[in-house]
């Protein structure tokens, strides 16, 4: 999917949201335990509930991993699900790879010839032959980590301080490798006050933000310093979607969720002046 | 497998090589593909013809993964194999994961309890909570890159240099999150040359090397610089054994061609007087 494909996207449904498919089999509504993949059935079900409201959805690729080889069947089924009845959504596998290059070509073969998703969150840790062969692949992204979510973000990734911290570095350096049109950041929602300084670095890119809801991030205040003039913003949420039910209703009060979020974030598209 | 018992074995069989299985479908022997399993029959014969002269055996996640699901079942029947026929071998899962704690505790359940793996390769960029879910598994190992063997190894782990380098501070900080029992470090035998700096950080542990043979590192300075009294060691082939025949010689050839790196692996020992 283009740049322009998504951006037209988000105009046409309001929406920045991506919902992540963190789809534990042990969180799942147990009722579905009964029915030949429930994984794939619990997926279906949100991704049906949710389709208006979002235009992105995230598979963990660990929530499935966890299952072993029927884990990868459910993850297979649900991209070309998605695929099938929503192709205008963008579909990112979660999967935070990133190895030496003979090595990162197999896990893009994983997930863009095997699998049609349009991005994988890669690690930047052992650099650029580890994130170009995901480049490879026209029209496909790399969505690669800068500044996450967690407490252990605080570990390495400002090394060695704030003003020359390695996440920075990790900005700056990748824009060799590919252009906005390529090439995402992630940036979690619960270091909303960088977002500013990120958007001095990178103002043209997405951002794909995690952690706002179950993390703490604050919608408003990533998009009040994060959004750019093609809203370069995909927030996700998970938890508070997915899980926000576990009877028989989940997949109403996923789209109850998911519709919030959408208008919370139509008031922001709109105060930008972008709607 | 503890620590001891490691060393107990490189002992027994005077060798630290790890034989690692990049078992690439579209590189094996063309005659197994006519099999039911082609990629296990393969490491079914690898792993017969090497586990005299091998300590250890490292699959790379991705040449399973870039498989689906069938690759899973490879995977995962060549872990039970191993386990099964030569018990007193490490495993070792070459994932390079990591991700919010949340997230690393299904990889962790992925390798560790779907699958038996001994240890996984973890990618420290997401800092402490994306590592301890895996030592949560009792005589089960985190192997953590420090220095990795790539090009790209320059691109971040020497951030902001080398005096103050990110691989430097992930193999001291890492440090409070285990001790030398529970955790390894990944350092890239194309990196001999710092094997004395890294020692001076963490003298005990062992170190997985790969890069020996395809990648131009050399076995002699590995073992000069890297070994300590435990011989902390473990040096990691894969394609110079395993593909180094494509017909169907080529269990022998691989037979052959890790006698000869264990061979070289017992003069050293020797040489340090470890046995």
């Amino acid at each position: 999917m283009t740049r322009n494909e998504l951006y037209a996207n988000i105009l046409k449904k309001k929406s920045f949201l991506c919902v992540g498919l963190d789809s534990d089999i042990n969180k799942i509504p147990s009722f579905l335990n009964d029915s030949e993949d429930p994984v794939f059935e619990f997926n279906k079900a949100i991704i049906d509930a949710t389709s208006d409201f979002a235009v992105a959805y995230k598979p963990n690729i660990a929530f499935y991993e966890s299952g072993g080889a029927d884990g990868w069947i459910s993850l297979k089924k649900t991209v070309e699900y998605i695929k099938k009845n929503h192709p205008d959504i963008f579909t990112i596998a979660d999967a935070k790879r990133g190895d030496i290059g003979n090595t990162s070509k197999l896990y893009a073969r994983a997930f863009f010839e095997n699998m049609d998703f349009d991005a994988v969150t890669v690690a930047p840790y052992m650099g650029e032959d580890s994130v170009t062969p995901f480049l490879e692949y026209p029209d496909k992204w790399v969505i690669l980590l800068a500044l996450t979510s967690n407490k252990g973000a605080d570990d390495f990734q400002y090394h060695p301080d704030q003003d020359n911290s390695l996440y920075k570095t990790v900005l700056q350096k990748s824009q060799l490798w590919a252009d906005k049109d390529r090439m995402m950041y992630v940036v979690g929602a619960t270091r909303a006050e960088t977002l500013t300084e990120i958007r001095e670095i990178v103002p043209d890119h997405f951002l794909l933000i995690p952690g706002v809801g179950a993390q703490g991030g604050s919608l408003e205040q990533v998009a009040d310093h994060g959004m750019n003039s093609s809203c370069g913003l995909l927030v996700n949420s998970s938890r508070g979607i997915i899980f926000a039910d576990d009877t028989r209703d989940f997949g109403t009060v996923a789209a109850l969720k998911s519709r919030q979020l959408q208008q919370e974030m139509q008031s922001h598209l709109i105060t930008r002046g972008l709607i």
